[in-house]
């Protein structure tokens, strides 16, 4: 890190990010000292982010750090969690320090200002390869309880946050296409894609009402399939129940196909919202709360004994394995 | 990862290192529940570990799992903390996967055996780059109070657990040297280098006395800087007194510059042992504790009023800056 040493890197930059949190004893130490706050446990999570792979090769590094801090907020919330502290790891490509780390910082600042968290810790060394970054996140459960893949029950409803695809949407503008005519849907999905913010404030309702809960990464039929397996349980998704914002249901319209296209709104990934099995006599309620902290939640399906899922568009079955579409 | 996938070797290989700590959820979920035991805090710390940087390029994977772990818990022990669980990211290296995998788990499992951990969590993912191991680390803290670089008084003692120098001689070694005649001298400072155990009984030794500590990463000379920095005092740590293992007496007494030579073992780094200031009065008391706990301690200095290292041989002043050495 020729210019500015790793212990002026530290403590110029990251040591701001700590908020003063008493642990962290201002990154001057080897480590930090947590407790989780009174009646509470840890919900702990861990993402690896690399550059080309994870995230656009030469991306705005505001828009890297954003990320991996939202990757592993979006775990905390799943889990039910408020999300609190992390710890970051980063590995510099050789040479690339003085170019992103202004940018890189401001982008951590900013997200960890909208999710509510401070840093505590980590790492940060340089090495020839690509641009690394590892972040492990804390977040506060009430008592040791917390949706997991695996609690889903027969009857429950599966729902979902907001809206899915506009990632997807988001990445095949940044590979060239053009899919708008409307500048604002441009700038939507792009934002969508890169400085995805998790619904933070679902958080206690999952906590609250939900058997089981992932958060939207590998695409949302994929992340349904680890709740079914892991439940052993089945669903039917119906392409048409997809929750689609403006500039998706845009780009919808105008597509040849809808059903292939809704299929690649459904298994694109990166969403970074919540999909949740709630009990059929909670739904009304856990929906109506969410929607006065502003999340909008959407029902799929109702849980079914047996194994696997089915996709159907308008009540037709979908031959999804002929898509290649082959993870369940 | 061809031949076998992302989960298979997290449910074949990774899961049984949960040995089935019931937060880690068999490492079926995206995160882990964990509380510390009742009455303490989590020390939490973080390294990351890349091939050909913080270990050699080719290196034995078993030797880099099992240092991977090691830096992090000498660490939690010079936190007074007792090493309890982890958290592990890795970024395989393309086509690195099935070469380093076996080894690599094996390494770990020996390590967490040794140090008295279990796997709770993390991520796994590959990339055209080194292989790069985050660990984060949790250890058990009684309270919140942790001896910490800053909290050394004047007239503290500084001490040092066991042998110094070794590591440094296992890579001069690994370098192509020659050292010794005696082959168990040359076994020892490889295994002192490639698969180092810090003393984890040490942890509540530390808690109970110290008001500083540190573990020797950097190297000991570079790391009582960092004891005397944060808590700003001064100290002349006399060469002659460097805790030596038989196998470095041997190869200093072969040497023509003997002051050289011991300033090489104070300054190399990676022995992952501890030094801790401990109040005068008490350090009777805990040298005879530590010694029945198995681990050696050495009296180097008393800490003054005043800032920085000063370093003497046989009670003559070293010039250390003429030697390249400045990092303080």
């Amino acid at each position: 890190m020729a210019g500015e040493g790793e212990f002026d890197f530290i403590a110029r930059r990251l040591a701001p990010l700590t908020q003063g949190h008493t642990g962290a004893y201002g990154l001057k130490d080897d480590g930090a000292i947590l407790a989780p706050p009174s009646g509470c446990s840890f919900a702990v999570t861990s993402d690896t982010l690399v550059e080309g792979v994870h995230f656009p090769g030469g991306e705005d590094p505001f828009k890297a750090g954003w990320k991996a801090l939202a990757a592993n907020v979006s775990d905390l919330v799943a889990m039910g969690a408020e999300p609190k502290l992390y710890v970051l790891n980063i590995v510099w490509p050789k040479g690339g320090f003085e170019t992103r780390v202004e940018r890189f910082v401001k982008g951590l600042a900013e997200a960890q200002a909208a999710f509510g968290m401070a840093l505590v810790g980590g790492d940060t060394t340089s090495a020839e390869g690509p641009w690394t970054l590892s972040i492990t996140a804390f977040g506060a459960v009430q008592g040791t309880r917390t949706p997991r893949r695996g609690g889903a029950k027969p009857g429950d409803v599966l729902l979902v946050s907001n809206f899915i695809g506009d990632p997807y949407l988001g990445l095949q503008q940044r590979l060239g296409l053009t899919l708008f005519n409307v500048p604002a849907h441009s700038s939507f999905v792009e934002q969508r894609f890169a400085t995805p913010s998790p619904p933070v404030a679902l958080f206690s309702k999952l906590h609250h009402y939900a058997t089981a809960a992932i958060d939207v990464s590998d695409g949302l039929l994929a992340d349904i399939g680890h709740i079914l397996d892991a439940s052993g349980l089945s669903a039917t998704i119906d392409l048409s129940d997809l929750p689609l914002s403006a500039a998706a249901l845009d780009w919808v319209s105008r597509q040849e196909d809808e059903m292939a296209a809704r299929l690649s709104l459904a298994t694109g990934g990166d969403d970074y919202e919540i999909v949740a099995a709630v009990p059929e006599n909670f739904v009304r309620r856990f929906s109506s709360e969410c929607a006065q902290i502003g999340v909008r939640i959407t029902r799929l399906a109702r849980l079914e004994a047996g194994s696997g899922l089915d996709v159907s568009f308008n009540a037709t079955p979908v031959q999804t394995g002929a898509l290649g579409f082959t993870h369940f």
